[in-house]
């Protein structure tokens, strides 16, 4: 097992195994791209603008790190991903490079993290099984709790991608129209229902051709890497609009996504068979495996659930090869999440909506207080870690963000 | 009234009056911005090259124009696009500039005509009452035709940015998941229900922040022109997919756009009170005007449709209005659709699916065919004319595409 000369703490996410692509920036100077190791971030700008990254394979090199935005590295495709992966493991193991490496290195707690990549198209999935049911079982409970198309095809939708925003960026509670069921007519407002869902998130790298279908099999040729995201909810505003062309305004205000992209080569060893899936889906959407994600989700420091990414029912795989096999193309950039996970517990949901059951059972935090929808200053944090190789757990950081009054 | 010294033909689209942005090459040649005027395109990144353009009002003038796309111009707010919008018209109207001006002029016939714009989101609204009905009333017989929301809010979505084409690429039949109500299970293979949604789209100049929603009298601080928009759509897909998240891939397989972004200075004498509004809207959604374009749809040659924009329900001012009042920001080179226009009239509807209604009265064709949805080979062309300036009638040219059959 390779280890690194970098001093990380244990039980960090930031691992050897890890080495997760960021955009940072230092007091004063522009954004950059780096690496996270222990506490440190390693800046790929000066590392390559050194010529410790050049290589016959890595021809773009240095214009994909000195940069503010992923995109570039992103395109260069799996072949470029790969080659540097082992390279920086090399530079980060083989204590002969420390020297000329070390200066590269800062405190992680000394730099401001970016969006770490420009998005391209926003596509949100609702692949978990567990969420659908629960959703349909508060929503509508006269009927069978899962839609005839559900276990056919993994629904999904496009989302704002202009307002994907980094973790850490304030939420802003949204106004809008709400209409309860008894109401004579809509009202304008904050949002009463806010609410998270905690899922995972694909980033695009490689795009694909207009009219040509990526296969389940080319997931790995496209996908770079894979974020936590909380596409954040208003149900008020939602349950209002969404009939019937779907969620708009009620999820469209911010999408937060985690500040380090976790390379899918960092996740070997949590790649699982997922649940089996019956009926057999349609030929094109056979395939895919899951991934062994155990996510954490804290509500003001109290954790409220422990979502299973391994419970999804529709895989990353499956979900791409669904979202282009009308012939759409992918671009770099492009961002598909999961939709949110739950488990089958109660301790496993992935939303308020679902952990307080539309209000009828408070979450409790540990400072006394109940929840049953989002408060204003209350600050979500959604965590995750997988099986590394090497045997040590990798993580994915966190993706926060605190809620901020509505402006009228 | 102003006049030109180009040759202008009687009905041309494109007078002295109207001057939209476009991006073209001639063989050989990179894409640059130009302007339409008569059958020619005036060359704006060889214009501003020869100092024609620069004032000191348009500082960043040599750049908005030598480069593929509108968005630099675009971004550059009211101010720059009228003084620009002015300065071409003196150019074009004052015979002292004709020497000068009229080795930047090529015909259109010689040119490539590109995606005028970077589309940064597109957003598909729904709010043309007659289409909402006569959709309510083919698919959900036995209930409202309008669902309770419609008339308290401009109903809309998020459609895919990196499928939007420009006017002239083929449209590939898309493949997908259908399946009919008797059905046992679903099916996969080309779409047999393609149709067109012939709309009027908007495109976003100037952004706005996250968290600050631009009320309906800003609508022209931030929205640069108008273009024509095909939002090609698979009604068996989009059946099957569409309950409970909207349409997905019924849709995302291409939207077509016209080569013009005719700016809106060039559409004040189409400035018109639109249908009256009950109930009262709230707030934040009073205000706006209508605007009087007449499109026509023709299928292989034959017009099978005038829709009048001028019948819409929702305006653009009330879309912009709604699509920002959770706080969701703007980004140069948005793109938000009006939705399906159909007028009143049966020879008025603005898709396949109403004119044909849902199969049972097939469209004649001048060759004597007849057509309830798209065939391979099949061309349709959008275009629309408007009230102009001084008199004349000003046009969109045309959004045009030809179905190419599926690929398996």
């Amino acid at each position: 097992m390779s280890d690194t000369w970098v001093d990380v703490p244990d039980g960090s996410h930031f691992p050897i195994h890890n080495l997760p692509y960021g955009v940072f920036s230092r007091p004063g100077e522009r954004p950059r791209v780096g690496v996270a190791i222990g506490d440190f971030v390693l800046d790929l700008a000066g590392v390559s603008a050194a010529g410790l990254l050049d290589a016959p394979d890595r021809g773009g090199v240095r214009d994909w790190f000195a940069c503010d935005a992923l995109n570039a590295f992103m395109a260069a495709g799996p072949r470029a991903w790969r080659a540097t992966r082992e390279r920086l493991t090399e530079l980060l193991t083989d204590s002969a490079y420390a020297d000329r490496v070390r200066s590269h290195l800062t405190p992680r707690a000394e730099v401001t993290l970016h969006l770490p990549w420009r998005v391209a198209d926003y596509v949100d999935f609702y692949s978990s099984q567990h969420h659908a049911e629960n959703v349909g079982r508060i929503f509508r409970p006269d009927q069978q709790p899962l839609t005839p198309n559900w276990k056919h095809l993994p629904i999904g939708y496009h989302g704002r991608a202009g307002t994907v925003v980094c973790s850490g960026t304030p939420i802003v509670r949204p106004c809008g129209q709400r209409k309860a069921p008894g109401d004579p007519a809509p009202t304008f407002g904050p949002s009463r229902r806010l609410d998270i869902e905690a899922e995972v998130g694909f980033v695009v790298g490689v795009p694909s051709k207009l009219g040509e279908p990526v296969p389940v099999e080319r997931f790995r040729e496209h996908v770079f890497g894979v974020v936590l995201v909380n596409d954040w909810s208003a149900r008020d505003i939602q349950a209002w609009e969404y009939v019937p062309l779907g969620p708009f305004l009620g999820k469209s205000f911010a999408t937060s996504v985690s500040p380090w992209v976790v390379p899918l080569d960092a996740l070997e060893a949590a790649r699982i068979t997922p649940p089996a899936q019956d009926p057999e889906p349609l030929p094109y959407l056979r395939g895919g495996e899951g991934l062994d994600l155990a996510l954490e989700i804290r509500l003001n420091g109290t954790v409220v659930s422990r979502p299973p990414f391994a419970a999804m029912y529709w895989t990353p795989a499956q979900q791409l090869a669904h979202l282009t096999v009308n012939g759409a193309s992918l671009r770099t950039g492009d961002l598909y999440a999961s939709g949110t996970v739950s488990g089958p517990e109660r301790s496993q949901r992935g939303s308020l909506l679902e952990l307080a059951w539309n209000g009828a059972e408070p979450v409790k935090l540990e400072d006394g207080s109940t929840r049953v929808f989002l408060e204003d200053g209350d600050t979500v944090s959604i965590s995750a870690t997988a099986p590394g190789t090497g045997g040590v757990r990798i993580g994915f950081g966190e993706v926060v963000g605190t809620i901020e009054p509505a402006r009228r």
